[in-house]
């Protein structure tokens, strides 16, 4: 199947909903220009057509291959990762003092998207590696900063986060691998890793590894953790890779989906020989790794849109070519026609389309105010905040639900493997795991978000929704509810908050997200996009709207169902 | 981890739901008493618990091997299934003058949940089986019969289905595989079959294939359809497999999941020597079909209901025993809790729990209705008639999505094959689309069931849910809603009651489901069950009606949304 960048829907979001093009002329973004932006838009919409999207089988299956603590990538993928750096794709919202371009977030989301969409396992890669120059550059020395950014930015070298242990998940602060100073500045790492995704690989010259440890006699729990830097290959005083560290690659997880990520079971210091670089302060390491998560957040919420758009071209794609049965209105008499033309199918088509779309909108919406907080935006910032759980959670949930919708549109096909429906399937289903799971993100939400201000932030939020005037009488009605419930849940006991916070959290994501459909079918009229185009929004818009935003109404019952629900019953009696 | 059988659930269900203990004493059902209907209940738990769950890895991977037309089931396979034939797992509602027990439906149903919820993929050659045992005995002639049912109802042999050809799919009347009379009284037959389950397989020594094919001069479509009986080994006059006929399995699928149940793709005639016989009136195989197809498709809703009940007892283990996290509410000091204290993972517990006991709810009383059709009661046929595209869709749909929360559940080790909640994802999904996937039964309701009696049927489903004083302001607010989107419906044209047929559906099972919960809820107070399953049945009931309830009010605008809002755009606008 033939993959194509949505660049029309890109440009309007980047325009209208991220409003990337206000901030140029800013003394932040000297680089920003009109053509610049249409030249990420266009270059890495062909670059990722091109080079990427032909790899996503071949990543799947067979994938990447364990062989004796490396880890082969499948045929292709370092062709195409070389094309990558030179290309420059990595280097987008990068510090331009080491190499990037310093432009905005919303680029980079852009250019992540565009990559992601055509080979999503391939493009986690990179991602990580943005996220290990964004560590590196908020808390690193000046010194640090120079021997790591510049390879990590020009891909030369690409970046790890490690974090989960066997017994620390969700609970960072349970984590046990320890960093013993060495002596000469630097500290001896010792433990074990899981989950870690590119641990290894065979795509770059060094594997700039950041790990999260303790020192010895640091606090309990989160307080005692420390971030450190462990390059697979020590550098010498000339700043090329030299010795081997003593990390290794125990072996990579038989997953799902997302094949072409390997993850990876990482082993540091077996031979007390792993050595490692203090990143930030001494027990700022939960701090340091927050400041990355916000931003991994965003993008695992765009991984949900990726998948998505994929799944969705692939359903529709084939629900065209695919002929079968007469319409039930006989309106084609007793000919058979594409599935498309039956009223099912084409009720699953416009929802693939307005759930992609409206969980892109609010992606890009929050990557506009993630650019202004750059600016020094305070009111950006909180707005930012807030919406970093939605567009995590709504995204990879639309990220499911679409890639689901796409096996159904092509019947028994789509649990064929060769097919292509499933994988998408499988690929989807971490990401609401990943990154904070989304029932994280909804105590986030409710237990940080909601109250840190009083419930200032969501009602300014929901302030600008009604003010609007967007005639819609079901996001109206979506409005009053999340208001009420937002009420109730600030005076409410933290377990009655957290009952209702998945619920409430859905809530909120579909009014904004609805708001931002309600506002593109306002503005399409007027942008001078293709007719095509413009129908197609406006009929999301509509179905969104129509559909959609009242399905989210009859969640709030349960966001205000209280916790005696869940805990007037023993564990037992749940298992009975 | 081990599996148990949920039998005070089923026993509940089979007492108060079904009433199958209502018919002792029927003469239509002989063999039936209080003890035998115990046997069954322990005896098939039993066997299921021992032999047929600890193959369900083993059956997922490695899984059936081809080798040169053979498919080779895995190690265990063989020896499990003939205990199945010992045990005699098949005969439960076989007719008895062929070995069978002749027992209502109602008990059939238990068995498969029981093995099925054990091990899915290898129960689904039994439960072919039993309908193609269903096909000869209701269309066979008496020495069709006799030659064929005995060893069919034993499990000596194993029967399949073959409707579907690469072009014929939900439209079976496209099909072209040809029978053509070979002088003898017999059929010649030439075609290709494809997502043919267990067509090939090493556990029995015959394989009886019903095949759907159109003789010369047949009618067009689905009128010119005729079903045969196609013996892999041909018969001597003894009876005793003497010659092979001209059938070969050319290969199994690669699927997304249910790799247990190896789906073949089938070549008759290719050497002009596959022999069959006629089975009921030429050019009458849809209607032979469809006889088969009723309770079939109970069989796939009653699959969503075992796939969830494996994906739930799983979950709730893991969230027993994964420890992380103190609760929020600081009520365990700093001490972490399992992950079952926390709201939101609770949260997910009591939904697996209230939405599989819904399913399943649902289940029963369906099969019950068809217990009381067999003597002969047009009321309950029209009820089973109704219920059968919501046992279908609200089983597969719960089974998908119970299993999603069980990987969710699980985090991080949720997408690790080797911990089994994906297995049970992947194959949840292929049941919202076999036997007719859910936007058919969706059809099927607005379009016959709902219309063939200007209502009545639904209207006193209604009514009787009604007059049941169950105290739920959301279950009148519901019944409200389907009555009132019924009414618009009966009336509207076909194009846009097929538009919200979906929505509709899941409304009215919803509805159908949460009564019979509301039942449960009820009479468990007084059926002596243990104090842990009547607090476990109350709460998940209450969970239901407060939170699941109300979501499907949110469905009532998609199931009034009319077809204008899918057709106004064009296709390619759809792609644009």
């Amino acid at each position: 199947m033939t993959f194509s960048v949505p660049t029309a829907e890109q440009r309007l979001l980047l325009r209208h909903i991220a409003k990337v093009h206000d901030l140029i002329g800013d003394e932040r973004f000297p680089g920003l220009a009109d053509d610049l932006i249409e030249a990420i838009v266009e270059g890495s919409a062909a670059f990722a057509e091109g080079e990427f999207a032909p790899l996503l089988r071949i990543g799947d299956d067979p994938g990447p291959r364990w062989s004796d603590g490396k880890v082969i990538m499948p045929g292709g993928f370092r062709a195409a990762y070389a094309g990558f750096i030179e290309s420059g794709w990595g280097t987008i919202a990068a510090p331009a003092a080491y190499g990037g371009l310093g432009l905005p977030f919303s680029l980079a989301t852009l250019v992540l998207e565009t990559l992601s969409a055509a080979n999503l396992g391939f493009a986690a890669g990179p991602m990580l590696t943005a996220g290990a120059v964004e560590a590196i550059e908020t808390h690193g020395s000046l010194e640090q900063k120079a021997r790591w950014l510049p390879k990590l930015v020009s891909g030369e070298w690409s970046g790890t986060m490690n974090l989960t242990e066997p017994q620390a998940g969700s609970d960072v602060g349970a984590l046990r691998t320890l960093a013993t100073p060495a002596g000469d500045g630097r500290y001896r790492i010792k433990g074990q890793k899981i989950f870690i995704s590119f641990g290894e690989h065979d795509l770059t010259e060094n594997i700039i590894h950041l790990v999260l440890a303790r020192t010895p006699g640091a606090p309990a729990g989160s307080k005692g953790i420390s971030l450190f830097i462990v390059p697979r290959q020590r550098m010498d005083t000339a700043g090329n890779p030299a010795s081997t560290n003593d990390v290794h690659c125990v072996s990579i997880e038989h997953k799902l989906g997302l094949h072409a990520s390997p993850t990876c079971v990482m082993s540091y210091g077996d031979n007390d020989d792993c050595l490692g670089e203090l990143l930030g302060e001494e027990n700022g390491g939960l701090r340091a790794m927050f400041t990355m998560m916000n931003n991994a957040r965003i993008n695992v919420g765009n991984q949900g849109v990726q998948v998505a758009e994929r799944a969705r071209q692939r359903a529709l794609a084939y629900a065209r070519d695919r002929v079968q049965s007469p319409r039930a209105d006989r309106s084609s008499g007793a000919e058979p026609v594409a599935i498309i033309g039956h009223p099912d199918v084409r009720r699953m088509v416009l929802r693939m389309n307005a759930l992609t779309q409206a969980a892109r909108g609010l992606l890009y919406y929050a990557a506009g105010q993630i650019d202004r907080t750059v600016l020094g935006d305070a009111r950006a910032q909180a707005r930012a905040d807030l919406l970093t759980p939605l567009v995590k959670s709504y995204g990879s949930d639309v990220g499911c639900e679409v890639s689901a919708l796409g096996v159904q549109i092509h019947g028994g096909m789509g649990y064929i493997e060769e097919t292509g429906a499933a994988q998408h399937y499988r690929d989807a289903c971490i990401m609401p795991i990943y990154e904070g799971t989304n029932g994280i993100q909804a105590a986030d939400l409710v237990g940080r978000k909601l109250v840190v201000d009083g419930g200032a932030g969501l009602a300014s939020l929901v302030a600008e929704i009604r003010s609007d005037n967007l005639n819609s009488s079901t996001l109206s009605a979506l409005a009053d509810a999340v208001e009420d419930v937002a009420g109730w849940m600030i005076d409410a006991p933290v377990n009655d908050r957290l009952a209702g916070s998945y619920p409430f959290m859905s809530m909120v994501s579909v009014l904004t997200a609805g708001w931002l459909m309600a506002r593109q079918a306002q503005l399409v009229k007027n942008t001078g996009d293709s007719p095509d185009f413009i129908a197609g929004k406006l009929a999301a818009a509509r179905f969104y709207l129509d559909c959609i935003v009242p399905e989210a109404l009859g969640l709030r019952s349960a966001a205000q169902s209280g916790a005696a629900l869940l805990y007037r019953v023993t564990d037992e009696a749940l298992l009975a």
